[in-house]
């Protein structure tokens, strides 16, 4: 397959929403123009975003609802389950496990870490919380997919390091730090404060 | 001033951040090479990016860091109070206002609404939720900044045209949505749906 584009991926996650709408609406086809009305883009572009993946959709009938929501599935990696640890027991953790999706995308969260004393061996959304330390003792059994950093930005790199080194080759951190991991691991910072520095410049420097 | 790229936005956030590090291990000047080196970009790129603001610094003496931060702060807006609404009285929310910074930058949270009438009247960290069809009413006198629309995906764009016509001008959404805004409304979209989805995708087509 070719190399393929972080923003090719994002619309295909779009895509795949508007689908799962109309599947749910027990519409069967779609067309290149809808999808593009719901996404926010062009049907030249729905077009060629899925002609990466070989043909789909019949001239004059469109695109069948059911196949075109499970090729997509199929290269978002949806069709199994991903084991997620959650480093840092507090509020972002505990927002993202129970966001609308998370479980229904084949998102299982395999544990929770901290660093705190106070919150280890606590439970926490049903888990109980496990001393970060031991991470990549656990790593062995568990063989966790995805890390989910939620921790204050003091030290993160050396979380990610810990992250790294138990084996774990994705990584969505929500700490407003700049990391560093080795090629081979995958990092997608969601970063808030940013955001909200964005907004507060664009109130800044309106017209 | 010239227009500048939200990707240059981004990376003041980046440089201001590490500024803050060293104001706080009382480290008095700088130089574009640490801050390149502190942010994962060139020392071309930093020397670029501070260019559009006049002229800092001295050849051979580095950046002063009060001056550097407070002319950073001052182009993103955090010399000021903004006044943030919160439209979804959940824990994304509530993670967003307990956030370390968000108070610390200026943005204080002037109310909490929700949908909900299990919700409207209750506590929430210190606010009394309201009724979100109220906000264009309260929104007369209370003349809030931003909104964050930390709601389910259902109707989303309902609440945003609530908020458009509520006079608000930027808004924050966690919702996995595709929304329309107006000239003149910023709208910043945080999906965390998404990014797992790119690195499940990562993870499913890594090399």
């Amino acid at each position: 397959m070719k190399r393929i584009a972080d923003s090719t991926v994002r619309r295909l996650s779009i895509y795949l929403r508007y689908l799962e709408e109309l599947t749910a609406r027990h519409i069967a086809t779609t067309s290149s123009d809808e999808l593009a009305k719901h996404s926010g883009t062009t049907p030249a572009q729905v077009r060629k975003d899925l002609s990466f993946f070989g043909s789909f959709g019949k001239r004059g009938l469109g695109y069948s609802v059911a196949e075109l929501s499970g090729r997509i599935r199929e290269i978002l990696g949806l069709g199994r389950e991903w084991r997620v640890v959650i480093i840092g027991a507090g509020k972002i953790g505990s927002a993202l496990s129970t966001y609308r999706g998370f479980n229904q995308r084949g998102f299982t969260i395999a544990a929770v870490y901290d660093a705190d004393p106070q919150k280890i061996g606590r439970r926490w959304d049903g888990h109980v919380v496990r001393d970060v330390a031991e991470l990549e003792r656990d790593a062995v059994a568990d063989a966790p997919d995805i890390a989910v950093l939620a921790i204050p930005a003091d030290n993160v790199q050396d979380e990610v390091d810990r992250i790294v080194r138990a084996g774990i080759k994705a990584i969505l951190n929500f700490a407003p730090a700049r990391l560093d991991v080795p090629p081979g691991v995958t990092l997608k910072t969601v970063n808030m404060a940013m955001e909200l520095e964005g907004l507060s410049f664009a109130l800044t420097n309106r017209d």
